[in-house]
C-alpha cells in the first residue's frame, strides 16, 4: 500500500452509498495508484502504507472535474472581460492571443492548471490547438489527469467578423492540418492512463459539413468521445442560419449529420430551446455547463439545472481565465449554485451537495472517465483532502448535519493535499515537486511582453475597454 | 513617519485623480494612523519611516468596508442553506440561533471577522444584538474599523411564523430594551476613532411605529445613521400590508414617519419597486446590497446596478455565514458583478472598476465614513496590500490596460497586509497579533456543542435540510 489516509470525513460520491456517500472516520487506502480500501478508519491497518496521511479534522473527497477549459488563455487574464458579447472575442481576446507564441501558450497553461490544482483539480477537460504540446509540456509534468481534445476549427480569420450574419469565409486546409494534429494525438497518447484524447470540432459554425463527417467516423472508429462547443448563444445562431438555412438550429444540423449521441460532448448549451434541451438528453450525449464564463461573457446563465432536469449527464468547467477570472473549481461551484438559484428565483436550486457531485462525478461522466469522480474500491486515487478549520470552512459539525458539504462549496479553501493514480501533487498545501515561483514568475514576464506586442492591435480594435482605460478606469 | 509603503502599484480611488486613480511605482506614507503622502515612490524619503513595506509586484487599495454583516452567525456556517426563503430564517437559523450563548456569538464574531479581514477588510458594518460586547471582545482587540449597530426588534418570537401575512405580536419591553443597549453604546463609544455607532430598527415588520419614532428623534439629536433593512422581500411585503393597510410599502411608510432622509441606510431593497428606488435615492438615503446573501437566501438579484442608475450611494455587505458562506469580500464583488451582468443580461454590467469602487469608497459613503475608502492624503490608512503574482491574480500588466484591477475582482487572493488606522493587523498573510489558530479551534468547539444543543429543535423545524440530511446528502 502506497497510501493511506486516515481519520478523515469521506464525500464519496460512491452510488453504492445512499446520498453523498459519507463516511466518518474514514479511511482511504492505495495500492498502485488505485483505491483499494474504503472505510472506517479503524479497519484499515495503515502501518504498512508507504505514506500515511493523518486527515483528523479534514475532508476527504474524488478530485474535481474541471470539465472543460482553454488553460493557455490564463496568461491573458484580465485582457478582456466587462465587454459586449459581440466584441469579446474579437476585440478583446483575438487581438491579445495573436500576439502569443507557442512559448506563451505553453506558461499561460502552467499557470492555469496550477491554480486549478491548488483548488482541488485533478482532471481537466482541456480543450486547445496544438493540445499535444501542452500535454507534453504542462500536464505530463505536472501529473495530472487530462481529457485532451484538439480544437478543431477551419475559420480563416476570426478578426473584425462583426457582422456574425454573414457567414465566416472557411479554410479547409486549416481543418485538415488540426485533424491530422488529433489523429497524432491518439496515436501518441491513447494508451496513456492519464490522458483520454478528444476531437474537437470547435463549434458548428466553425467547420464545414463535409469535416464534421470525417471527425464523426474518425470518433467511432477510435470509440472516443467528440467534444464541441454546441449553441453557445447569438453569434453562432446568426452562422449557423446563414449556412444551414433560416430555421436551422445547431441541435438540428448536429442530428441531422449524425453527430447528436452518446460520442458527443455538448458544451455550453445555453442557446439551446427546452425542446433542444431534451434532445440532448434523450440522445445520450453528455454535457458540460461554464458558469462563471457564460455569465461574464454573455450575461447568461447557463442550463445547468434544466439539463440535470432533462436527464443528461452535467459537468462544470472554468472556460477560460480572460472573462471569469481563472480556474478555482471551488469557487466554480459556488458560482453555480448562486447562479443558478437567482436564474430560477429558486433558493433551493442546485444545492450544496449536487454542485459537489457536478464538480466530481458529474464531471468524470460527462467526459466519459469512468475510473475517477469518486471514492470507490477499484477507481483511481485521484483524490483532493481540504481543510475542515479553515477561516472559510469552519465550523464543520456532523451532526445534526454534514456542514461541510455545504462550507466546502459555499464557504471553500484550498486543497491541502491533492492525489493524481495516488501520487501526491500537493502536500501541506504547497506543490511537491512543481516549481510554483517559477511557473508565476515565467507567466507574468510573457505576459508583459505579449500585452507589449498586442497593445496596438487591442487599442486598434478599439473595444469599450481601450476607452475605458483611456480615462484611467483600467 | 510609522510606515512607507513603497513600489507598489495604488488604487486610490482618490476622487481628485481619474477613473480609478492608479498611481504606478506609487507610495503611501503614514503619520499617526493618517495617510500623509501618496505619490511616486521617488518622490518619498521612506529611511526615516519606522516600518518600509516594499510593495513591488503588489497593489495596495483601501481597506474594503464590508458594510453589512452579522458576524456572530458565522459560528452556524453551513446549518441553514438551500432552502425555500420563507422556511431559512424560522426552520432553519432559528432553532441554531437560540442555542447559541453569548460566548457562542463572541466566538462566531471572532472568526467572521478574521474571515474578513484575512480578505482584505478593514472596516465592517456590524448589525447585531448587544453589539456592544462585539466591538469589546473582538473589533477593538483585533484593531478593526466597526460602524456598530445595535439590532433593535420588537417581535417577541420568530419561530413558528410560517403565515407571514399574519402581524407578528410585538413586544415593546423588548424594543425598548434594545434602544437603552444603543444609547449605553453612542456613551461608551461615540467619540472613539475606530467605532461608529448606529441604530438599527430590524425592518419595518419588525418594529412598532411609536418605536420608530422614537429612533427617528434620537438619531437627529444625535447625529448619528439609521441602519436598516429595507424592502427585504416576501415576507415584510406582507406584513407591512397586515400592519399598515394593503397599499402600504416599506418605502412609502418610511418616508410618511419621517425616516427616508440622509440618516438612512437603507439595506437590501430587492423588494423595492423602479419608483421607489427612485424616492429611495432621490431622499439621500444610503444605500447597501448583499448579492451573494439575496441569491442564496431568496434567489434574487439585489438592485446593485439600478441603484446606482437611480443615483444613490451603494455600499456592498456579505451580510451572514450560514447561506453565502461567509465574509470573503474579494469573493463578494465577483459575485456582486457575475450577478448583475446574468440579472441585466448584460456582460457590461457592473464591471471590475465600478465593483471594486463600491468594495472600498462606496461602502464607505454608504456607511457615512467619510475619512475612509480612498487612498488620500488626510484619509484614515485604512489599507489592504494583494500580490499580484499570486495564482489567482498574475498575470499584472499595465500596458495596454492595468490588468490588475480585473484580476482583483474576478481572480482574487487573501490580502497580504492590512493596516487599520496605519497599525498592521496582517504582514506577510499573517495576523499579527491575532491568534488564528485559538480562534478556529474555539470556534470548532462551540459549534459542536451549539449544533448538538440545537439538534432536536433543528430537526423537529422540519425543514427541507432535514430530509437531505436524513438521506445521506448532508
Amino acid at each position: 500500500m502506497e497510501l493511506a489516509i486516515t481519520d478523515a470525513l469521506l464525500v464519496t460520491f460512491d452510488p453504492d452509498r445512499d446520498g453523498s456517500g459519507v463516511v466518518e472516520d474514514g479511511a482511504v487506502g492505495v495500492t498502485d495508484g488505485e483505491i483499494t480500501f474504503v472505510g472506517s478508519s479503524v479497519e484499515l491497518d495503515a502501518r504498512s502504507a508507504d505514506r500515511v496521511i493523518d486527515a483528523a479534522g479534514r475532508a476527504v473527497l474524488p478530485g474535481f472535474v474541471d470539465a472543460h477549459v482553454h488553460t493557455p488563455l490564463t496568461l491573458l487574464r484580465g485582457g478582456t472581460q466587462d465587454l459586449p458579447e459581440i466584441e469579446w472575442m474579437t476585440r478583446g481576446l483575438e487581438p491579445l492571443a495573436r500576439a502569443m507564441t507557442d512559448e506563451d501558450r505553453v506558461a499561460g497553461a502552467r499557470l492555469g492548471v496550477l491554480e486549478g490544482l491548488r483548488s482541488g483539480v485533478t482532471t481537466f477537460g482541456e480543450y486547445t490547438g496544438e493540445v499535444g504540446r501542452i500535454v507534453e509540456e504542462v500536464y505530463d509534468p505536472f501529473g495530472a489527469r487530462v481529457a485532451a481534445t484538439e480544437t478543431i476549427n477551419e475559420v480563416a480569420e476570426m478578426v473584425g467578423h462583426d457582422d456574425p450574419g454573414e457567414a465566416y469565409p472557411l479554410d479547409r486546409s486549416k481543418g485538415k492540418a488540426a485533424l491530422s494534429r488529433a489523429e497524432a494525438l491518439f496515436d501518441r497518447y491513447g494508451d496513456d492512463p492519464l490522458v483520454t484524447p478528444m476531437y474537437g470540432p470547435q463549434a458548428l459554425d466553425m467547420v464545414s459539413p463535409g469535416l464534421l463527417g470525417e471527425i464523426r467516423d474518425r470518433a467511432d472508429e477510435r470509440g472516443a468521445s467528440i467534444h464541441m462547443h454546441v449553441a453557445q448563444g447569438d453569434r453562432e445562431r446568426r452562422q449557423v442560419r446563414a449556412r444551414y438555412g433560416p430555421d436551422a438550429t445547431t441541435v438540428g444540423v448536429l442530428d441531422e449529420y449524425g453527430l447528436l449521441d452518446e460520442r458527443l460532448i455538448a458544451v455550453h448549451c445555453h442557446g439551446a430551446t427546452e425542446d433542444e434541451r431534451a434532445r440532448i438528453a434523450g440522445s445520450g450525449a453528455r454535457t458540460i455547463c461554464c458558469p462563471s464564463s457564460i455569465a461574464a461573457i454573455d450575461g447568461v446563465v447557463p442550463p445547468v439545472a434544466e439539463l440535470l432536469a432533462a436527464g443528461a449527464p452535467v459537468g462544470l468547467g472554468t472556460d477560460q481565465a480572460p472573462g471569469p477570472g481563472g480556474h478555482d473549481m471551488g469557487r466554480e461551484l459556488r458560482t453555480a449554485s448562486l447562479l443558478a438559484k437567482t436564474d430560477r428565483g429558486d433558493p433551493t436550486a442546485l444545492p450544496a451537495w449536487e454542485a459537489l457531485r457536478l464538480g466530481t462525478v458529474g464531471g468524470a461522466r460527462a467526459l466519459g472517465l469512468d475510473s475517477v469522480g469518486r471514492i470507490a474500491v477499484g477507481a483511481r486515487a485521484d483524490l483532493a483532502v481540504f481543510a475542515l478549520d479553515s477561516l472559510g470552512t469552519a465550523p464543520a459539525v456532523t451532526e445534526p448535519l454534514h456542514t461541510a458539504i455545504p462550507n466546502l462549496v459555499y464557504g471553500g479553501a484550498d486543497a491541502e493535499a491533492v492525489f493524481v493514480d495516488g501520487e501526491p501533487i500537493v502536500l501541506d498545501g504547497e506543490f511537491t515537486a512543481i516549481d510554483e515561483r517559477a511557473v508565476l514568475e515565467e507567466a507574468s514576464e510573457r505576459a508583459e511582453a505579449v500585452f507589449s506586442r498586442a497593445a496596438e492591435d487591442w487599442r486598434a480594435a478599439d473595444s469599450k475597454l481601450v476607452g475605458a482605460a483611456r480615462e484611467g478606469r483600467l
